[in-house]
């Protein structure tokens, strides 16, 4: 059983067969491997054909210029973008003298496999050689879970029916040649050869290079070893050469058939802008040998360990859609490795699966990622938000040049520095702050880590209050207001009043407000005195939230709702991305939606909306909302669920699901939409689960996806797992260790206690309002449909 | 008696001794001559030291790349840049063997003077060559009124006490190198030497050049002939040369004192995107045959009778202020000569005076210098309409690709390709589009040029009429507004119902729809059918004009005045112009006033408010607005004055008067501001002229500077030429010629019969309120210390 694009329908792997050479990028996306540290995208073992190798390590980038055709004051000029570090990947074949590719010879078998529990890609190949030789060649790969700077492959190679001989070529390669890195001229020749080379070494079956970049100054140390585990009767001869950009090992064996040639390759990573290139390549040399201890056998054993641990916990079953099944565990495996070694990083939009976006990591990650990320894995979370504090102090200096106060996080960016070269949807887009301060305020309430909240959570807390109150303004009846801001949308900025901004704030300024009140001695350390705190809980009790009297609902901003409505009728399919067909001066100034963002408010500010205002937004919205961007299906999802829409809710949650693996975006080659994914977590249990966090703790009121029967999910809350199962007519809460919980379960208090199961009904659903309606040609497909499963 | 920056005061012309080396970039500018065609800068003739090269051919540009840092749909990818032709203006001397240079030597006298009358630039230099040797060195230099391609030098050298040999090197020398033409590389390279060589000719004191531009490819031939009209004794030697960057003319004479070696030098410009370089050369060589015939007598006689009559009509006479005299003549020269001989063009925001804003023409150009020319140069006012009217094939392009109906005029731009790189206040700016209909509405009601307004007027007015409609949304009560738009301040962008945008476009789509009902015949050929007609008045009645109620005052766009004011007690003086020390971000969203805008409505929609709310409108706007732009006196002038405030009318007068002398905008190095000089025209006017136009004729109610005694000026209207003298106590109106003419003063009816003067008394003066304040650091100059001269 194969889904839309080929895959093979599986609950636990992604598998593909066959080579479709004119969709690889699309496919090393998917089967990208990584650690947080490490990203390996799923290039072929031989390096060619391809669609765009991608060897990656989280914070190694370049700079490069920023033009404009008019300048202004406080853009930046220089960028970043991630670069491919020396890529070890590699390991090339030749069967006689003839180098294996997928494009000659025979492919007798070509199964390529991403498995979710051994946290490994698996590839199987059969092969005859335009010569008529036969060979199976066989290649595993991982990048470690349990050796940070490790990533590794394994291959095997067999005679099929004859003797051959066999080389293997494995390489550790810089600066590849890319065509096309940037039609600026400037930025290609920035990005062409970012890597000046420092020195190389090479010994026996290992080789290290050494590396620096050309303007940011990083330098970067990969080291290569070779473990010839096994092989036929005749030693095979190993030989290693290494020159600036390029360090090979060359391994030659004689196979009978029955016999084989087995190799390890162990690559270890190291960058830094302080470390001595000595210190580096000690350091990723030292990375091997304590890798060679494990061997290929321990380090695919830590890798099934770690996931067990993580799937025992957060693991999300679903009965009724195999489908579903797997796109779900593909997407959470995808959230956990994109961070799950992060060490005082953040995580690009696109992960380390590709170099969409540049490598830059945006608020979506804060926004949707992290707070997946507390429930799930939460000392990552931790990492990323100890990175954002790391980065107050350029917050702190971009704030003061755009002439500010507090501090303002960059929109995008690599190193903290903000990389944005559009302000009006970049500088003007400040809900990037309170949607930081949103994910600390969440990630301290989860994990109840102090030390956290006193060591970084306040100060992000603090200086991000400090810029809403110089960035707000207020009226004569004393409203508080923030004009001139860009909200979630895309296709509307620099508005005044943008509920979502202004909700976000709101929480912003509270949240500072009772941070710094239960930690007096860090608030006072910080400059904070009672009159500042009672500055920020008047603003944050004078924020105005506008509303739209005449139509019932509330403005996406000040008055938006009174703009000429978007021609849905007269707007073509093909002319969707809106943004690629027509100029901002016409989105903006139109009622038309790029991505949820009142609705986005509703989910992300729930407890500031009734139930009715839900309803009547969400109606409102759903129509003019044409999900140009990957971050809208989500919120859609939650807030279709919690109305009763519950097909719509599967549709959003299959959109969410397949995003990648359909490429509905047509860029999934550039790397995978990870907020996307994180989100088909927060679909399923804020939408099914209608799971919701707030003062008093944690409710549900879970609904199954029409179709399935079964649906479980974990969450991490005070360091205990709750295991959540959702049935037709009942759920079952299930705490499994420490100290009781209180949650509520369709407004009814339910007290857990660790170990034992409480079930509760399911009451009759409600449906609130019609089914609402999407623009033309911009309905989600059905889900049935979407998952290709019947589900 | 010299001014500020020690040009001498002199009623007829610009006189200045001595050399500034530091500051010969902003002599240069005021010093340029043009004809509307070329333009020659005040270069010192040997080429160095110079500030800025500058030899300009109205419409030759080069095209060059727009960079984005993010790209966008309907962002411009290719840019314009107006670029150096072949400079015909250096001649070098020679002293036996030294080469005269200002900066060496002695330089006994130099002076250099424009005459306002003669329409020519003299200089007068004595100099002791190092080796001790004294010349007197005169030149005299024109751009020709007479014929339109030919610009021309006269030098005269004389021994002062001993014989010498005197070498003139006359040069015509193209791409020239210029250092740090841009800072982006690209726009650099495209700029640096734009000009290929096609071909050169040499034949005795003659040559021309041909070149071609690169990307533009626009063919430029110039071509210069020498006459030595007399010398000493002996013959002078003379040769000339030419290379594919250079023709040289060398002369050379020895000189007994008593003798004089005269040489005048005729250069001929012609270029084109269509003729073959052949006819172009021909074309330069027949302009100088041409003008040989005259000599620099004929020239220079063509150049006064051209001035002379058109001082004759439009002079304005100032008695009481020697400086204010000299200033507005040399405005009125620069607005004549920026487009006496324009054919087809439009004149840039510099004219041809330096490569500021890169040799584009603006908006402000329709707005501000075109009414000028329409009311003193009507001819010259047609030719420019006419351009904009070749470029609605463009404007219509334009709207499509930015998904607008009718057409759109560009923001800035040479050939009539939108050329801005920044949206929001360009593309965004539609207000330009009013503007250019407004100028045409103007121009034909002042000429009754019926034939303009069927072959080219009435297009344009129904082809913005059209966009306005497409971009226009109806309120639910039936209100038309126009969302999202930048008007003509800055600091401000994408607001919804712009005053300023509102009452102008309102006027062109009444304009659109009367000159419609006046040409059934050819709005029919451009498919203009009742229904349209109706759908425009319809909108013009509908039209929104916001109002404050709570404020009494006109918000500058809707809800503008409910944002944060801006901190001018907080703003330094060395932090203006503000966009050079705040971001956007900042500006946009506060309450600051670039330049004059909703103050500009009042101005260019008088009609549209009343004299109680201008006077309201008026308080409340000068305490915002920083006049961070040249083009905020000139209103600022004229509402002053119509509310009574005649000394701070005054100063404003004297800031548009003084920009460039004064330089007061540090900017004046690339050119002279066309639309502030045009400005100063306005600001006698219909500032202390109180002239206003309307469907009811001409009106006035004129009132004196203070300190002033009299003040005389011309205006053309329907053919014929009316003079206003405006005294103490009363006003006397004169017109010259042809039929009666009804005006109004002060409101009572006057009627003018040719050549018969017609007096009436000046009521007293009502001051309207407070004289209104300005921003901390921001008040204009009191006109007594502007000017210099205890006026």
């Amino acid at each position: 059983m194969t889904g839309p694009l080929g895959f093979d329908v599986d609950p636990w792997s992604l598998g593909l067969t066959g080579v479709d050479v004119d969709r690889l990028a699309h496919r090393e996306s998917l089967f990208a491997l990584s650690n947080g540290h490490i990203g390996w995208r799923g290039n072929l073992d031989e390096g060619d054909p391809r669609g765009e190798p991608g060897s990656y390590l989280n914070g190694l980038f370049e700079e490069r210029p920023m033009p404009y055709a008019e300048e202004g004051y406080g853009y930046p000029e220089v960028g970043q973008s991630v670069i491919n570090a020396p890529n070890g990947q590699i390991v090339r074949l030749l069967v006689d003298d003839e180098p294996f590719d997928v494009r000659e010879g025979t492919l007798a078998r070509h199964e390529q496999r991403l498995d979710l529990r051994a946290g490994v890609l698996r590839r199987d190949v059969e092969w005859i050689s335009p010569a008529g030789r036969a060979v199976r060649f066989t290649t595993e790969r991982l990048v470690s879970f349990t050796h940070r700077s490790i990533a590794a492959v394994r291959c095997v190679v067999e005679p099929v029916d004859e003797a051959v001989r066999v080389t293997l070529q494995s390489d550790l390669l810089a600066n590849e040649g890319l065509e096309d890195v940037h039609h600026d001229p400037r930025v290609q020749d920035a990005l062409e050869r970012p890597l000046e080379p420092v020195a190389h070494h090479a010994r026996g079956g290992a080789a290290t290079l050494l590396h620096r970049t050309r303007r940011s100054r990083l330098g970067v140390a990969v080291a290569m070893h070779h473990v010839v585990e096994r092989a036929g009767a005749a030693a095979p001869s190993v030989s290693t050469d290494a020159s600036d950009d390029l360090a090979r090992t060359t391994i030659v064996a004689e196979l009978e058939p029955g016999e084989r040639l087995e190799v390890v390759k162990l690559v270890g990573h190291e960058w830094s802008a302080e470390l001595a290139p000595a210190t580096l390549r000690a350091r990723a040399e030292a990375a091997v040998d304590d890798a060679l201890r494990d061997g290929w056998t321990g380090l695919a054993e830590g890798q099934r360990t770690r996931l067990d641990e993580h799937w025992a916990c957060v693991d999300v079953e679903v009965e009724g859609s195999p489908r579903l099944q797997q796109t779900v565990r593909f997407a959470l495996f995808h959230v956990f490795q994109s961070a799950v070694r992060l060490e005082l990083r953040s995580v690009p939009g696109k992960g380390l699966t590709g170099k969409g976006y540049e490598g830059h990591t945006f608020w979506d990650f804060e926004a949707f990622v992290l707070p997946v990320l507390t429930s799930t894995l939460p000392e990552a979370a931790a990492q990323a938000l100890r990175w954002r504090h790391a980065t107050l102090d350029r917050a702190r200096e971009r704030a003061r040049h755009v002439r500010l106060g507090g501090a303002t996080f960059a929109w995008r960016t690599i190193d903290g520095r903000e990389s944005s070269g559009y302000w009006p949807a970049s500088t003007a887009a400040f809900h990037v702050n309170a949607d930081i301060a949103a994910a600390v305020l969440h990630y301290v309430r989860s994990t109840r880590d102090i030390a956290f909240e006193r060591e970084a959570g306040l100060e992000i807390l603090v200086e991000t209050a400090r810029l809403w109150r110089s960035l707000g303004r207020l009226d004569p009846d004393g409203g508080f207001h923030l004009d001139g801001v860009t909200g979630p949308d895309e296709y509307s900025a620099l508005v005044d009043d943008n509920v979502y901004t202004n909700v976000m704030a709101r929480r912003n300024l509270e949240g500072a407000a009772a941070v710094a009140r239960r930690h007096p001695d860090v608030a006072a350390r910080l400059g904070v005195h009672d009159d500042e705190i009672e500055a920020w809980e008047a603003a944050a009790a004078a924020m105005v939230v506008p509303f739209d009297e005449r139509r019932g609902v509330h403005p996406q901003s000040a008055r938006w709702t009174e703009q000429a409505r978007w021609d849905f009728e007269g707007t073509r399919e093909d002319e969707y991305p809106l943004q690629e067909h027509f100029p901002y001066v016409e989105l903006y100034r139109k009622q038309v939606v790029k991505q949820a963002d009142l609705v986005l408010a509703l989910l992300f500010g729930h407890d500031a909306f009734t139930l009715d205002e839900k309803q009547r937004d969400f109606a409102y919205y759903e129509p003019l909302t044409v999900r140009d961007s990957s971050l809208s299906a989500v919120p859609q999802a939650v807030l279709a669920a919690e109305l009763g829409h519950l097909e719509l809710a599967a549709d959003y949650l299959a959109e969410a699901a397949t995003i990648d693996l359909d490429d509905l975006q047509g860029d999934a080659d550039a790397g995978v939409h990870l907020a996307s994914l994180a989100g088909v977590w927060i679909a399923i249990t804020a939408g099914f689960g209608g799971m919701r966090e707030g003062e008093d703790g944690l409710s549900f009121a879970p609904r199954l996806p029409p179709g399935t029967t079964r649906i479980a999910f974990g969450i991490r809350v005070h360091g205990r797992v709750l295991r959540v199962e959702i049935e037709p007519e009942r759920s079952t809460y299930r705490l499994e260790a420490g100290e009781p919980l209180s949650i509520r379960h369709f407004g009814d208090e339910l007290e857990l206690t660790a170990g034992e199961a409480v079930s509760a009904p399911t009451p009759p659903l409600e449906v609130r309002g019609e089914r609402p309606t999407q623009p033309r040609h911009r309905a989600p497909r059905p889900f049935r449909e979407a998952l290709g499963d019947g589900a």
